[in-house]
């Protein structure tokens, strides 16, 4: 069968979470980066995983994925477990501890991008070890659109490597704290300016249920969260927010000015505001594109103050 | 001579603060929910205050308020100590430890409203006794617009006073923490639905740097902050937001819907992002109407993402 190619495609983890929230515990559900960022991005353009599994990985999840319409060319399975991760959530559903990192067959992620993802013209770097990002794109054709996340870890043990990539991104997610700890500053207008001269174009400052700040030479836009009800969940809703903003970007199209890439920010608050309210992929499963639309035109009422 | 009527007059403490920051100490500064609100509705309206001083009070307090164009006719001066306060600021500029609450002449606090301002059309009862709100309300003529602040406090240890002066404003105003606190609810949204139910007709959930919510019934605004660079001291911001809150819908004089207030907000956060650049009134003393709103017209460029 002839491959069509993907408009975006995206890296990272999969894996197998626990997750112990105040009211309950769910163990096995589908989780990483690549998981949650491709369910949202699918909602607004064609997409591509790239990631690696266990022998252990269920049918199950890969026919989620499938019935996200994601292309799993780039999904590897080797014998070994899928990487499990096990955290619970304190009662205010923000702070999380960490019971359980193995890794399993994410040790060995090198991944080869398919021939049909590799001139795709935007592309996510999930959390992953800054050496496996540059890997990645030194794989691609063309100038694609690269978003690149990272967590506290890499900037604590491989900052070198992750300045390189960090030099090579269009856009940079980062929340509050890890753009702290990457800049060694505390107000984050002076940690924008620190990152950007680090090298990427533009730079997402996220901060969780306020919102998020978007840094582009010279301008700053504001971009509030979508107040949510009822966080069942939270694993996930920064890859969500980064999975629909580069798939509406990919949507749309055009050079991401300020505004464009702040209005992919308010779709992707949306989106992650419904993954939020349900364990691993389970809201986004049942959401339409109606209901994602709804959301985002509430939204945008609640920032013009006329709803 | 002829006494102006006031259109809005504010009510609460004067204090004279003793403030510790991480970087200097500064003592015997100009304080108290009062002198805040007032500078900052200045701006905007001409505005009275309402509070009570000690023999204490130094004379070049008083000239700063008259430089403000403030009404001192609500402002007694008794025998006795002024109101102190001091408080020490954590790293993150935002928790403090309070060293010293001297009450002094505060706690003899039974205001009588001056004949001209009793009919003003927007009164701001600042954070003080339920029972004082009260009795003021009940020197008032007409059917003015209030707004009420409140603290932890008089939740904890007078709520059937606050009560009562809750169901009676036009505008609560909150922090997060006192939403929390007086509905005993976490997420924002649910603890607003409660509080709206005591007979509020609007509630403001502050959230310091992350902005505001404003409820309303049946609708929710938004309202960012604008993203400051340097704050030197936090004290007042939230008496600075109120009152230029305040003074913007008393210059405004229309009917307060959604979009009016949250209009409101918007000034509000701009003002109290010019007061927190540095301490006491100092920031504000300086503060041209032009530097103000050109920094209005930079925040409402950031949440266009046109800038």
């Amino acid at each position: 069968m002839e491959k069509q190619p993907v408009r975006l495609w995206i890296a990272g983890s999969v894996g197998i979470d626990d997750i112990t929230t105040p009211r309950e515990t769910r163990a096995n559900q589908l989780g990483g980066s690549v998981s949650y960022a491709c369910a949202a991005a699918s909602f607004f353009t064609r997409t591509g995983a790239v990631g690696i599994v266990g022998e252990d990985f269920p049918p199950e999840f890969t026919a989620l994925y499938e019935k996200f319409g994601v292309d799993l060319a780039g999904m590897e399975q080797v014998p070994g477990q899928t990487f499990r991760w096990a955290g619970e959530y304190h009662a205010d559903m923000i702070s999380r501890t960490t019971l359980k990192t193995d890794l399993g067959v994410l040790a060995q992620f090198n991944p080869a991008l398919p021939a049909h993802f590799r001139a795709a013209p935007y592309i996510f770097l999930g959390n992953m070890q800054p050496q496996t990002q540059l890997a990645l794109l030194d794989q691609v054709e063309g100038k694609p659109f690269v978003a690149l996340d990272t967590m506290n870890l890499w900037i604590n043990i491989a900052r070198g490597e992750l300045l390189r990539v960090v030099a090579r991104a269009d856009v940079l997610l980062l929340n509050d704290e890890e753009a702290r700890l990457l800049s060694g500053l505390h107000h984050l207008r002076d940690c924008a300016e620190a990152i950007l001269e680090m090298g990427p174009k533009n730079l997402v400052i996220k901060k969780g249920e306020h919102g998020a700040l978007l840094f582009t030479p010279g301008a700053i836009a504001i971009v509030p969260a979508y107040p949510v009800r009822r966080v069942v969940d939270p694993t996930g809703a920064g890859d969500m927010y980064a999975g629909a903003f580069m798939g509406f970007l990919a949507r749309e199209n055009q050079p991401a000015t300020p505004r464009l890439m702040r209005d992919a920010l308010l779709h992707a608050a949306v989106a992650a505001s419904f993954g939020v309210e349900d364990f691993s992929l389970n809201a986004l499963e049942t959401l339409t594109p109606q209901t994602l639309a709804a959301r985002h035109a509430e939204l945008v009422a609640m920032l013009d103050g006329t709803r």
